[in-house]
């Protein structure tokens, strides 16, 4: 295991738990390498960086999850969003203000979706 | 002129000087309405709501203008960002972490734009 | 209740009976203002507009929402297409005109949509 | 000339004129059946259909063209408008309409080409 | 039936079996002009030309869907893949490459989809 | 200079000769590390792997490039192609067949730059 797997494979430890093996298992035999990519290349070269910080760093996922209408990956980072301690308020402002620019049709999904993930609270 | 009018055409002149007169003068004849409506709901309505900070809302906006690759905006938002002090770091770690979201191109446009908005820093 | 989100409510309520309250209770606790919201700018300030008519203002949402993907809305406003009177033949005629803009995938799933929505007639 | 060849043709013609001999100047030596396959399939098989009329599919294309951000394009089917009749108002409402649903962005973008191509009105 | 509804339904069968029927049962009744432009037009006019080896087709015809997030369609076209003789391993290569170009949450749903379309290779 | 590093640069400089130099005086100020994210990712680690020829994977490359409406990419892309003996014609098939998929919009800006590209040919 390289420097840059065992960063990487940290990080994504602690802000998603059980991502790396969950991806291991769906992906190990058809793309083994590509789950390496994903601990190495965004969670060990971009998430670790020092430039920016791990809320703004999920306000700017979410933003772009939200106007591609990647709904499953949404999901995820809601749940990394609710471990880092951004609350349901913060994603809510965020996801509204993705109708002005994303359009209300990908706004409103996501907030359905959010609804969901932070009914608890 | 309404009170929603006045808030948002405050925070528009306070964040791009100018935005409102050139948009009225290149929208003036064939949509008047939505020059009001976009002082009234983005930014009276959006950006003046309390519960994100104007530096995560500005993170957002430039988060979805790269993915859906609408560059015109994106360099109007830049200058937005100068102005209340995000740096072109800041803009660079956003624009890169976009490339494993919303891919390559749009980053490597994002980031030929941003080098040209903050060139002189 | 003010005065716009009254308009825009008997529109809502008009075009899609229940809406407004599916909506709420939707997203009511996560983002209550975008309710509002969603009521008061689409429906009140654009839809209720005189420029255009209604049937046309139903062909440029369907236009967008299938050239966007967004199929969860799509439903939504095949039904709002069926309470005013489009038919069946002029669904089918705006999304295989979008095959030529939008692509056979977009094409295709709408069609599938439509063809549920619009089953007994 | 096939008799589809010939029937799209005219169409083409009628609404841009030009077009078909532009297109070929631009496209014939690279993908010249792709200039036939333009006049045939959109013109001829599709925008020729009885069941919707003319200004109803040029309010799709253009949504269409709008939320896609293809611009060249949408300049051309402002012509054809133009051409057909469809006012500056009419087009402004349909653009307006698009922000909600394919967001602010691309509406501004569009609205502003429009003021260009419906000035002299 | 036309020679060219012919020659595009031949080649369909061959690469998919089962999709023209599976087609008219779902879009006959609302868009049966359609199912007759899927055989022709993709089949026949695009996939039969000589220019280009079936192989390469599916390649770009992938990159398209999961570019797009056309996931239904995606599932279909992964399916003629195996028919006509694509490994896994070159559709996990083409997928992991658009991680570059369309982002890595395209890519994610499309290797999980992939990961169970070739499962028992 | 890292392994990878220098992997990457010398494919990147056989494919696109010029290609980093450029990069790094466009991007070098503002974002330094992304210029090597771009030699070690896409072409360090991508584009060397064994299990896809060179060839199909500008097919990858340009289907995706299409479908976003990444025209200068597009460009950088086309010229790969004619260095490494991809024909005008093979370009042309593939950008015909995305008309399908992507919708024509996307082809005919595709087409028109191609032809520019490929004039001498």
């Amino acid at each position: 295991m390289t420097h840059r797997h065992k960063r990487g494979a940290q990080l994504v430890e602690q802000l998603s738990p059980g991502f790396e093996a969950d991806l291991r298992s769906k992906l190990g035999a058809i793309a083994p390498d590509f789950v390496d990519y994903t601990i190495e290349f965004p969670f060990c070269e971009i998430y670790s960086r020092p430039g920016l910080d791990i809320r703004s760093r999920q306000f700017v996922t979410i933003s772009a999850l939200v106007t591609l209408g990647a709904f499953d990956q949404l999901r995820t980072h809601l749940r990394i969003c609710r471990t880092i301690g951004v609350t349901a308020t913060e994603v809510s402002e965020v996801i509204m203000q993705l109708a002005v620019y994303s359009g209300w049709p990908r706004a409103l999904s996501a907030l359905t979706i959010a609804a969901e993930e932070f009914r608890e609270e």
